[in-house]
């Protein structure tokens, strides 16, 4: 049989050097464990407009839909700050979510042990945090029609659309319920809709998929403002948390941010479930580009490892080499490895990217 | 001369007891300062549906245009879930914004001395914190149309609208800049103009009239998810937030959490300015109606009452008077004064609405 294909899109700033330590760890899978991947890799964001005029070329475009699981690095940069809204690096890593059809983000806020002191958040506010945020990632105002800058009269009027059809609920929902089985079972739905009409349904449609076929689920409901208060306040009260486009790339952020290391989060981006074969999926950090410190191997390589090892789980049915995975991540830092990024108030020298993508082999 | 004049709506949950001690507070500026108010009380949200079948009725609504000022308690419980949603009590809120045109919304999240220990976050990072959030309360996706919920196909699809006119940003980023100069003169704006066209129209409109009339203000952009994990980070970075009606719900919750103490935060709501008189507005405390613990005299006033400081400051030219009731607060607090929602893990006896009250009047 054929090995699973893997396409590495490392992208702008710090994702070509993660990106290296993560291809370090797919090769140590694939000599010691015999887990072998078929590697290849492409442009993605500002590095393929510099090469070729557009974020996302046609052919990388085909090569994602072709392969069994995408990882990407991370697009964007300061560069490309006054490049037209339409070939911005951003939208080369929208098109590949919409057009992988790619509609369930899941985004864990994990605060992990050794780093409980780094949250700006009182230690036993985060020790232990375990969250899962499903955001829907492929309708809403990110993609609603119409959208743009029109003239009106002598004035201008910025207009995009928030729109969700049942469907596109629905199914967004089905994934939160089912990652909510193996975990606590309890989902809390987060929208406005005390004053959007499109929350209303949101509200409906999830209330009404888990009365038809997961009964087993404890759902609630909340208003997306007090949900971000919530997060802030006792975040350790939610499980996994369901929410659309928009709010989910606020509330998720807001979430990461709880944990206090960004370095360390990564998420999967998945579509339909098939019969034969694992689901279109991408895996990315959840850290940005950082062009400040880019080329300069400073940059922490976990998240992006940690979104390998959900690829592992989630694309290639392998818990246990992902957990192997994760296990590995958290000896290290048990250890004292830290990147720049992870340095307290201690103090203490903080080592490389390819030191920490060392130490990570090490443990395995 | 007549005095000036204040609506009181006192709405439903816990808004009837707060507002009993701002009247308290009212009458001792009355009697003590010489600056007496023409007081009328009517209703909204809950209440106002159970009287008339409507949130607000009409006349409420000419009353709140001709008043000087409306303070406003909190609006809504779980008693009125099920109403249509154009009869809801949020219905009331949103029909007073848009038609006193409040297009200004104030939103300090300030973090009280006395209190710092309340807060989720570590002290460091939130003691003395002084943000202003200034959000844009009459126009978004709050209010943009086409809205509702279609059929489509065989499905249904829930639709609403972004939608910014460059004359509605400008207006809301004028009252921003203005405020920054009695502050520090910084100016961060919030929006998503990676995503969204309206953020992009958003953020060159801002940027314009800064250029333009406000060369003194140093004004920053920041992409919304950014905006929330930055808020939980390090939030002292920031002075005015400046940002829509959602992000604006959103993030100054968000900031308010911060705090630690809800109860304590106050918000206005201001229309345009005029030459000869205040502009149109509203001041309310952020928390909500808070049903859990309505009518068993326990809710903390001082967020209401510190609404009305606002509006002695805001609509009455008054800023000496609004810093007298905010000291009388604060010594109040540092006494040691404690309704139940600013009980610490130290513990002792909370104290009621009225007797905060009573604390206040002394300290006065
Ligand atoms: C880069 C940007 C387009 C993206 C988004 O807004 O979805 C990012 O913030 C994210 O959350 O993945
Ligand atoms: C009550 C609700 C309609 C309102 C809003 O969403 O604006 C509230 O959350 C607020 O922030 O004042």
């Amino acid at each position: 049989m054929a090995n699973p294909s893997l396409l590495i899109l490392a992208g702008d700033g710090i994702g070509p050097e993660v990106m290296e330590q993560v291809k370090r760890v797919i090769g140590w899978f694939g000599d010691k464990r015999d887990l072998a991947f078929d590697v290849s890799e492409d442009l993605v964001g500002g590095a393929a407009y510099d090469a070729h005029g557009t974020p996302l070329h046609d052919d990388t475009m085909a090569k994602a839909l072709e392969a069994d699981a995408v990882l990407l690095g991370a697009v964007g940069g300061p560069k490309y700050d006054d490049l037209d809204f339409s070939v911005k690096p951003e939208r080369g890593l929208l098109r590949l979510r919409k057009e992988m059809d790619l509609f369930s983000n899941l985004r864990p806020a994990q605060c992990f042990d050794a780093l409980a002191d780094f949250s700006s958040l009182k230690k036993d506010v985060v020790a232990g945090l375990d969250i899962m945020i499903v955001r829907e990632l492929t309708s809403g105002v990110y993609f609603g029609e119409p959208r743009g800058i029109f003239e009106e009269g002598n004035e201008r009027v910025g207009i995009n659309t928030q729109r969700y059809t049942e469907g596109e609920i629905d199914r967004v929902a089905r994934s939160a319920f089912e990652l909510a089985r193996r975990r606590s079972g309890k989902v809390c739905s987060m929208e406005k809709a005390n004053v959007m009409e499109s929350g209303i349904l949101w509200r409906e449609v999830v209330q009404k998929v888990r009365d038809t076929d997961y009964l087993d689920i404890e759902l609630s409901h909340m208003y997306a403002d007090n949900g971000a208060m919530q997060l802030v306040r006792a975040p350790k009260q939610f499980d996994v948390i369901l929410t659309d486009n928009l709010f989910g790339d606020i509330l998720s952020d807001c979430a990461a941010m709880l944990t206090g290391s960004l370095g360390m989060l990564p998420s999967a981006s998945l579509g339909k479930p098939t019969e034969n074969g694992p689901p279109r999926a991408l895996y990315e950090p959840v850290h940005g580009s950082a062009p400040d410190i880019a080329g300069q191997g400073k940059a922490n390589p976990i998240a992006c490892i940690l979104s390998f090892a959900m690829a592992l789980r989630y694309s290639f049915d392998q818990g246990a080499e992902a957990a192997r995975l994760e296990a590995a991540i958290e000896t290290v830092l048990a250890n004292g490895a830290r990147t720049a990024d992870l340095m307290g108030a201690e103090g203490g020298t903080p080592i490389s990217t390819t030191e920490m993508g060392d130490a990570i082999l090490g443990a395995l």
